[in-house]
């Protein structure tokens, strides 16, 4: 018996017509599925694929054992997560061995800030790991605003909100077009980075890119209230264009 | 009769098993076909689809009347080019005007510096545009590399090999990921700017990032010769990882 494979597939922003012909063609014939979400919840990445993937194949979620209940920098938060995603590959790993293939979703793209990468870095001198790139978020959020990100000789700077301020609007200071990613509760301090910077009225937010509840705002106008954690901010270049 | 759409359809990296399920539905089904391409080439676009689109199809090139024969600053370049784009925006929206429906092939993601930005800002308030998004050719890349790209707070840094020496390595230097685009004739002064940054012995080159000719070098033992204008380098980020 040879062992299985394990695929770690990119979903994408969220809407299964902007999945890949590879990832749609893996999850209607899925075996094995295997998803991260928050206890107690049915999970985002798995909710994408409803109605996809096979009434009969055998689901997996992993749950995360914390995910805001303890700040990033205790050494706890650190610990919790490492046996977490240590269980969740030996499990993956058993799978493989029977001979099973496995398809582990990932929302957007699995290598650009995505939970997968922990699974990956430990299965893959061990099991045969394929992944399957996908439209980043970000890209589904420049595209539902309607206008290019970069032009011409345009620099593009992502940056995660759970930077500290300073470093934030230094970075946004510097740059011509820019992506900020994981919003959520940071987004009082994006905002005051982002006027900082100049940038504050020429930045749109883009909540559940490319899904049906999508909402684009001019951030500026956008009422007081907490976004999504998967919330885009988006300041577009203004790049060289004959 | 209503009017047709004009579809800027992104067709990924280069794997047609990579493109959406809509832009594959919609190539497989498209009645005219607009496409780049240089003098006297297939256009890489073209090429991408070859077997996809229905013979039937009528199949419009758009010939660019300059590449790199022109510098970039000579304000001849951006009269040649801005004409070329509007004669091109014209005959779409001729096509939509009599109800024809016309796809538009779009390398990579078409708002990431891709040309088609460029009839989409003439065509934008005078006809139906919808622009599908694609897997970035720098995520083609990235997974290319089998690494992922940014991890926990990592920064990610997009520049393009056209900009100043100076200007590359000192942005170069701040970011704790990178993506080069745009390389080419570029990429001596690429290497020295990596160099300068203290980056070189940590990048990548990917050519035809998922294609079948991909190449995976690290950019220290890769061999002295003129690398493809869509190469890409790519330096991991090595940020926070449980």
């Amino acid at each position: 018996m040879s062992a299985g494979k394990i695929f770690g597939v990119g979903l994408g922003p969220g809407d299964p017509d902007l999945m890949s012909v590879r990832a749609d063609r893996l999850l209607r014939n899925a075996r094995h599925v295997a998803f991260f979400r928050k206890h107690g919840r049915s999970g985002q990445a798995r909710k994408i694929v409803n109605g996809m993937i096979p009434v009969s194949a055998v689901e997996f979620p992993m749950e995360y054992p914390v995910t805001t209940e303890i700040p990033l920098d205790d050494p706890r938060y650190n610990k919790l997560l490492s046996a977490f995603y240590k269980d969740c590959a030996a499990h993956l790993k058993a799978l493989s061995d029977q001979g099973e293939d496995v398809v582990v979703l990932c929302e957007g793209d699995p290598f650009f800030y995505g939970s997968f990468m922990h699974l990956y870095s430990r299965l893959r001198d061990q099991a045969d790991v394929e992944v399957v790139p996908a439209i980043t978020g970000m890209s589904g959020a420049w595209t539902a605003t309607g206008d290019p990100i970069t032009w011409g000789d345009d620099v593009l700077t992502v940056l995660v909100g759970t930077l500290p301020e300073e470093d934030l609007a230094i970075r946004m200071a510097q740059t011509d077009a820019l992506v900020v990613m994981k919003i959520g509760r940071n987004i009082d301090k994006v905002k005051r980075a982002l006027k900082t910077a100049g940038l504050y009225d020429r930045a749109w937010i883009v909540e559940f890119a490319q899904m049906p509840n999508q909402v684009v705002t001019k951030l500026s106008e956008a009422c007081e209230k907490v976004t999504p954690y998967f919330s885009i901010i988006i300041v577009h270049g203004q790049g060289r264009r004959p």
